[in-house]
């Protein structure tokens, strides 16, 4: 009943993470009625994005594909001695907006998950295990997410890492409150946390 | 930071409405995971939108490129005698849901809004009027929305019509409780007409 470039354009953006038909609907007409340049832009945009982005082959951030590799490491400003390391790539951009961080990331590429499948050997762990020795790290910051799958992947991390470097110092992010939580809505774990690790004032 | 075609990716869906950047962030990176042909899909189908759509001449819904009038026009099964006008293509498809209405459309292109400069002279009222005589209309439903625009614009036509053809009949779209809401939240406006309108059982 619709015509046909406006249907294909909905089931198009209806397979974005959570658009819904409706959503992509209201996507689509809004396109419709708009400027014919808009559509343009985020179509040259689309059809650029896996061209003009790859995975740095030491950090497995991502990067411009016209890089070698990740600023974020070739930065001679950055301490190689430190690793940050993440789940994702996008969880780099988290740390960086903080400001707070100066060292170097390795991005594992997920975390441990038996039910999807994802096992120790798909994760970047054995090229984060080389870059200790290579990069001669002295610290390694565990910042995998608070999820069950997280800890796994630290747990495993931690243990892999002492195996070979007993002398290595293996930290994780602090747990605790976060801003504007109130004590009674906490859940348990943290709240533990946010005890057991309590700072002085 | 973020690699340029990510950035780039992030921005233009930006422009969609209701996509703050957080969201756009999660589209991008999601298109970024995902297999190229997913981002190539939704560029091709932008790309094809604005060619691939126009608009109706005689009744202003939008049909494919390739057509010379609406189906919902020229299909013979459907009796031109009545025309339910609405404010946007995409209403006509509403209407069309409740397999309700056999007559044909009229797309005004909006409805009058002083705050949005949206004046009598920009909608397709003129051609609406045209159309009275050269269908030989029996019957005019407006559908106009039910909002203070929608409303100024259903009195508006309701006049013109009834200047040029004294016989015609105008009705309007039955004001009452949706299904699904109880009376206590209905509002006074709503309630008033499902009194006045109220029907036999």
């Amino acid at each position: 009943m619709l015509p046909s470039a406006l249907n294909d354009v909905i089931d198009a953006l209806g397979r974005l993470p959570g658009v819904g038909s409706r959503t992509a609907e209201r996507y689509a007409y809004f396109l419709l009625k708009s400027d014919a340049k808009i559509s343009e832009n985020i179509a040259s945009a689309l059809s650029a994005l896996h061209d003009g982005v790859k995975s740095c082959p030491v950090t497995f951030a991502i990067m411009d594909a016209s890089e070698d590799v990740s600023p974020l490491y070739s930065d001679p400003a950055r301490d190689k001695g430190t690793v940050l390391v993440v789940e994702e790539p996008l969880d780099i951009y988290a740390i960086e907006q903080t400001k707070a961080y100066h060292g170097t990331y390795h991005v594992l590429g997920g975390a441990i998950s038996p039910m999807d499948g994802i096992t120790a050997e798909q994760l970047h762990i054995r090229e984060l295990i080389d870059r200790v020795a290579n990069d001669s790290v002295t610290e390694i910051i565990i910042a995998t997410n608070p999820s069950v799958e997280g800890e796994s992947t630290a747990v495993l991390l931690d243990k892999l890492l002492r195996e070979k470097y007993p002398d290595l110092q293996i930290t994780r992010l602090a747990r605790g409150l976060p801003l504007g939580v109130s004590l009674e809505y906490a859940d348990q774990i943290t709240l533990t946390s946010a005890l057991n690790n309590r700072t002085k004032i």
